[in-house]
């Protein structure tokens, strides 16, 4: 898993909804991480955009990166 | 997955019933932006409504977004 | 998904126990709002519980429902 | 879900140990609370105590069980 | 679940890598606590020692118990 | 599992793209602790690299650990 691509620069975003964005990315790349060919990745992609179990699995993992970057963000709190 | 659409303005809510409202629609966002197109989500959506694991999996996702929520409104304590 | 229904008042429980019982209960509700028909679920509960995997699948979503309601009350400490 | 039961005095034990017993306990006790059968759970434990993909499932309950019982007690530091 | 052994007696580690291989540990003996025959556990660890799906289950046992470990000391902040 | 290397000397990096990197390299050496042979990883990680529900499983495990290593490094706060 060779992954010199920089895509983190920071935790911290302006508000709540390019934390959601952020934690999508961070889900992404970690699959990317280990499926390291792209276009293997984008035959894969369509594949489990279909199958509601690993949309819902998905949804967890970017459940969890937000968590991160809310706790980074102090909630975006006012 | 190009989500451009804004559905997060806070993680504030009046009430913990509200944090659940938000939960579940967070949980139902990161769904959106992996399967875009709105009528396929329809379909799924009937079948994994029978489907008891995946119920499950739904509400583990709810109850992560949830935690967050809740973390950002210091449990709505009085 | 309309879920009109309150169910959730307040995190604040009098003590552990009731903690517990809110934890279900959240974990049911999140169930619910995806499967709104009443009579579905009586039939999908049927099932799962003699599936030990579901069994313990929804377990795990009590367990972090209690994490949440337990960090609320400060885990009951005298 | 009828769980009358008392089953939780309190998240707070003597040492790390007790709180991997309590984190057990509580993990079954969420079983119990939706297969209400005896009968049927002991038979239920016979077949998931032979899959290890579901002694890993049960694994991960009593890790994040535990985790709620350690913040309680501040990880027994002392 | 008779499981008398003690194998907990803190969460304190001397460093990260005690930690990890706490964490280890901890998930090994939930395992132990339900599978209780050693034979069986040495032919079921066989098996899935051979099944991605259920390798990449027990990484997520031994995080969670990571990150409680880690929480307890206090990262091992120099 | 006799895992005598040491991989872990501090949960600290310079920045979060490091964190990212420190928290796939201890999901794989979680990996390695359970299944100790590096020729049957390599025949497993070609396998499961084409399989989307396992790689969303490992993504989810990489959340856990860097959402502890982010708790760690105070989420990189200038």
């Amino acid at each position: 898993m060779h992954n010199s691509e920089k895509y983190l620069e920071s935790l911290l975003t302006a508000t709540p909804q390019e934390g959601r964005e952020l934690a999508i990315k961070l889900a992404r790349k970690s699959i990317a991480a280990i499926q390291t060919d792209p276009e293997m990745r984008k035959v894969l992609r369509a594949n489990y955009a279909q199958d509601t179990a690993q949309l819902i699995a998905s949804a967890q993992v970017i459940a969890v990166e937000f968590q991160t970057i809310a706790m980074a963000n102090n909630y975006w709190k006012p």
